[in-house]
């Protein structure tokens, strides 16, 4: 019999969920890297991201594919179902927060060649610390299995949409003030809103984990900031 | 035995895809009545556009439950198990489409409370039919499980980009020229990213389904026009 067969289930499901935590840990790596390039104008930084994003790729690929043959191989019912499962749409998320990450990096990049607006590069830097806390506490939940943490993160995406929101009203004002800073604004404009979008992915997966432990979509109106 | 367990394998995989296509013809809808209700600054579309997204949520549930229980219950291998994880897959982009076409539909209102910019009606609602036609091409490949149909969304996703760069230069020429336009440019320039982003998801799709009916992920490098 093959070896692969004869380990146990539980065995490789600790280890999808070992490889989808490993990509967690790089897709949060790109996020805090990338607010990085913005803040500090780091060309070598912003091109290693964008270089880098193709592993996030090739892990959804990888950890995909692995689930399919789990599946194939394994039938499993029930709750590992909901495990396997959960492993591709995590990874789906994770690899558009890579994805996100990619392109702020490169809007980094042209950013550098334009006049730096130094009074916003603190609200940038809190609201990427603040994106990239969820997502690490939604990996933390992931990996714990803490059903409690993942709804902690998932109530909380409002202060996200909070921050992107203040974020967008100071950059229109810094636009209406200085016609020369509207090219910076609105590449600042959209590394805000990809921001705000990875904090949505982290609450997609908090809903994942959810579903994956309790076996019930997480659907209450969840408190939101309307983002602008 | 049960009747639903009598059924073929075969014709719940019909009746899946079925289900899988309504929520195509619901999101494709949705994403031409957001551009829609911007074009034509129309306060009771653009409302109905955000109540209705609340079907698609339900939707993706659905899909993904009956997947779920599909999967436990029948145990489907290669080909089988492929057509549904693939229906999960397309109804999670068709899930975002809709949040994309509400997102805009929001931006809608807010447009409608400000001076109307006329001159980029029209770039506007061209991106939004074009964005559109990927979107009917790729749910019609999905239906026909037409491989080189996938193959040619696939490859035109540079001509969304193209035409959201050039939207997005003239917007900033817009807010430059005159300070009084700032805010409804900046709101215009989401809606334009959020249409380039539909036309990604559409890509997606494309994407999902040649795995589905090839089993080879589709990597190659894509022609990219690189977006702002």
């Amino acid at each position: 019999m093959n070896e692969h067969i004869v380990k146990s289930y539980d065995e490789e499901l600790t280890q999808l969920a070992a490889e989808v935590a490993r990509m967690g840990g790089l897709a949060e790596a790109q996020v805090a890297a990338c607010v990085e390039a913005v803040a500090k104008r780091d060309v070598a930084l912003a091109e290693a991201i964008v270089a880098r994003d193709e592993r996030l790729d090739a892990m959804e690929i990888d950890i995909d594919q692995r689930c399919t043959r789990l599946i194939a191989l394994r039938q499993p019912m029930a709750n590992d179902l909901r495990r396997t499962l959960s492993a591709i749409k995590i990874a789906g998320n994770l690899e558009r927060c890579g994805d996100l990450a990619k392109s702020i990096a490169k809007r980094a990049l042209q950013l550098t060649e334009i006049e730096p607006l130094t009074p916003l590069t603190g609200p940038i830097e809190r609201m990427g610390k603040l994106v990239n806390a969820r997502l690490r506490e939604v990996l933390d939940a992931y990996t714990s299995n803490d059903v409690e943490c993942a709804i902690s993160v998932w109530s909380s995406d409002h202060e996200v949409d909070e921050h992107y929101n203040s974020l967008f009203r100071e950059l229109l004002t810094y636009m209406m003030g200085d016609p020369r800073m509207i090219t910076a604004c609105a590449h600042l404009l959209f590394v805000a809103k990809n921001l705000e979008r990875i904090g949505d992915h982290a609450t997609n997966i908090a809903e994942v984990i959810h579903y994956e432990l309790t076996g019930m979509p997480l659907t209450a109106p969840r408190p939101k900031g309307a983002p602008l």
